[in-house]
């Protein structure tokens, strides 16, 4: 007797997802909703490999990421390579590599997969989908602005009130300066770092850690830190953004930021997360020789933005993206097929039933798919040129003669 | 004297691409007729990680596939995993993974990256993208003929005549069955192997490589072949689908092909070479357990695609996503800011000049951007309320007053 053959499992790697229709309807969604935020301010949509050289990291991403959470291994001609973590270097390798041709000031976007090696957990894959949004070649308050007006319109497309976020503004370039009056050199980073988890840690592990780390509780004036976002605030409540307040412990993890940072952050007790975050960086691209180009993005992810919107009830209803079903009484399959092809060129999405089941199976399963409308194909229907269109929503049945009148029906959806 | 900081790459991982907006937008042109025409038929999107663990290769795919051009790596964890250099085991796993809770037969595409390592040259680089579109839950004839009638539609989508391409088509279950009649166990399987490279080697070289691997040249019955393709053939024919033609040594390299295959050709002399193709395959799920689900589909990459459009002149031009630029004079930003919106609000893609520049640049720049039109916001416009909309192409100047016709101007593009 043969042992049987070892069953592949049917699990996806750990911590990523499998997309079947409903999840791929999901991030359709949230993807499709982003493009249209973005390009309605003008930006451009680019895309690159998410396989990089490991170099492009190496003193750019935080230390953490780069040692602990990216995906790193040889590839077969000996090349170290790096499955990006952030999207941010790579596209400041590109707006680098083609400076000269460039019509500056650059906006741009995309919607990459990255990968983090870290425990999944909720809100936290080691996969997810993150809109880039990136506006490069100016450094004036204007682009500022603008950069955290999409964000505020991105939650505003998804359906979200004002009240159900906040939009959290500091100055990580005025900060610096702040702590390089009372520390110096390697010092004023691993403040800001802290300063990053104070969130996290409390206000009395974070004095506790800064007297273990530099023999004092440093003194970070505050007021100096608010007075450098005033301007930025007042024009975006001024332009009718309301959702914005000044942050002295918000300075976010990367090295790279220069200027003003954001993050956003959703205001529901149920999930007072992070949403995401962007800021200024203006010496990123200098890293490959050449003037630094100054730029301004933030990056917001599919996993952070779909629990927003379970938690504030904005998740939208499945539906096929198949309008039509055709069921079959019969051998009709040609003519039912020459139907299709009609209404197809018409612009229908139509899927035809290719069994041999009874028409009531054949509504069912078309039901169970979420498809809005039935229409039955037999030989008394294709003699007396009518057809039955049903909504399987409503149950509501109508009778159609020509290929416009059903179009018309399905268009109605 | 500092010596110099090494200067980071500005290009990309080998083999791969970076895609610039012009890049993008050819992209997504084919990305969004390959979708437009898979939903015409009633596919629904799934997706799924491009991390797989490596044992859902092992043995499924082609040996020199897994052997020798897949992107494996241990994670932290020590798990082997690999970028998936095909979606047919994804997605047959997703498949057998919920195999009780789909709705049979179902109608599923993708349109994944793919990576495999081999020497970059045309037509093939390391990674693609890649339309899949599988029939799963019914073998029979009309499902053949529904997965070729898509791939028939989606070369004449491009624009492309019946002529500029030709769908061969054959059935590896048939072949198999006549070659094991002449040969035994594993040399079935290096027979179809050699038939695949037929037409690479030429008629001379393979009889050769047939007397060296079995002693004679093995006595392969066309006719037979040809037979068990006449049905579908024809019913192609009927339909409309006239390209379709039977060929004897087309087998498809996949060893999991269990019934019809196809692949279509270009047949300009330029590039007479394989565009894409795909099959029936039967048995893959069953590697998960439980009983096989029948199943059909193919997979046509953008690298293809693409120099298919080049070669036949059908590539599209290139414009922005964005419809209109506005160009300020003077310090307006906030009241042209406030018009952007309002156009926003109307459908409408706007990019809002942010820099000093005198106007004449601000056309130039969007000029070099492809933005269709350029609207000039001044001081005396804003007293006036009067707007001069300028279409870059043709040169043609129309004043307008109200946001609504100005949405009519931008949106007549």
């Amino acid at each position: 007797m043969n042992p049987e053959p070892k069953k592949l499992s049917t699990d996806p790697y750990k911590g990523v997802r499998d997309f079947y229709p409903e999840d791929m309807f999901v991030l359709n969604y949230i993807t499709s909703t982003m493009r249209s935020v973005v390009e309605k301010f003008g930006y451009q949509e680019y895309s690159a490999s998410i396989l990089e050289p490991t170099d492009l990291y190496r003193s750019k991403t935080s230390d953490e990421i780069v040692n602990e959470q990216t995906y790193s291994f040889k590839d077969r001609g000996d090349r170290d390579v790096t499955l990006r973590p952030e999207m941010t270097p790579t596209v400041a390798r590109m707006i680098a590599g083609k400076r000269r041709d460039i019509p500056f000031p650059a906006r741009w976007y995309s919607i990459p997969n990255v990968f983090r090696y870290e425990q999944p957990q909720r809100g936290r894959l080691r996969e997810h989908w993150q809109l880039n949004v990136d506006l490069f070649g100016i450094n004036s308050l204007e682009a500022d602005v603008e950069i955290i007006t999409i964000a505020y319109n991105l939650l505003k497309s998804f359906g979200a009130q004002d009240t159900d976020f906040v939009i959290k503004i500091n100055n990580k370039n005025t900060v610096r300066k702040i702590i390089e009056r009372e520390l110096a050199g390697e010092d004023v980073r691993k403040y800001l770092t802290l300063l990053d988890k104070r969130a996290k840690i409390g206000e009395e592990a974070f004095k506790e850690e800064q007297e273990k780390a530099f023999g004092k509780v440093v003194n970070y004036d505050i007021a100096e830190a608010a007075e450098s976002t005033k301007e930025i605030i007042d024009t975006l409540i001024h332009r009718g953004i309301g959702s914005v307040e000044f942050d002295p412990y918000m300075v976010r993890g990367f090295d790279y930021y220069t200027g003003t940072v954001f993050e956003v952050f959703d205001t529901n007790p149920e999930n007072r997360r992070s949403l995401f975050g962007g800021g200024r960086y203006d010496n990123l691209t200098a890293n490959f020789g050449g003037d630094p180009i100054p730029a301004i993005g933030f990056g917001a992810g599919d996993v952070g933005i779909r629990d927003f919107l379970e938690v504030h009830n904005l998740m939208p209803e499945y539906t096929s993206s198949a309008d039509l079903f055709i069921a079959t009484i019969g051998d009709v399959i040609t003519d039912a097929q020459k139907l299709a092809q009609q209404l197809r060129t018409a612009g229908v999405n139509v899927a035809v039933n290719l069994t041999d089941k009874k028409v009531g199976d054949q509504l069912k399963n078309a039901d169970k798919q979420k498809i809005p409308f039935v229409l039955v194909v037999g030989e008394d229907e294709l003699k007396n040129n009518e057809f039955t269109i049903k909504n399987l929503a409503t149950g509501e049945e109508v009778k159609r003669t020509s290929v416009q009148e059903i179009v018309e029906v399905v268009k109605s959806r």
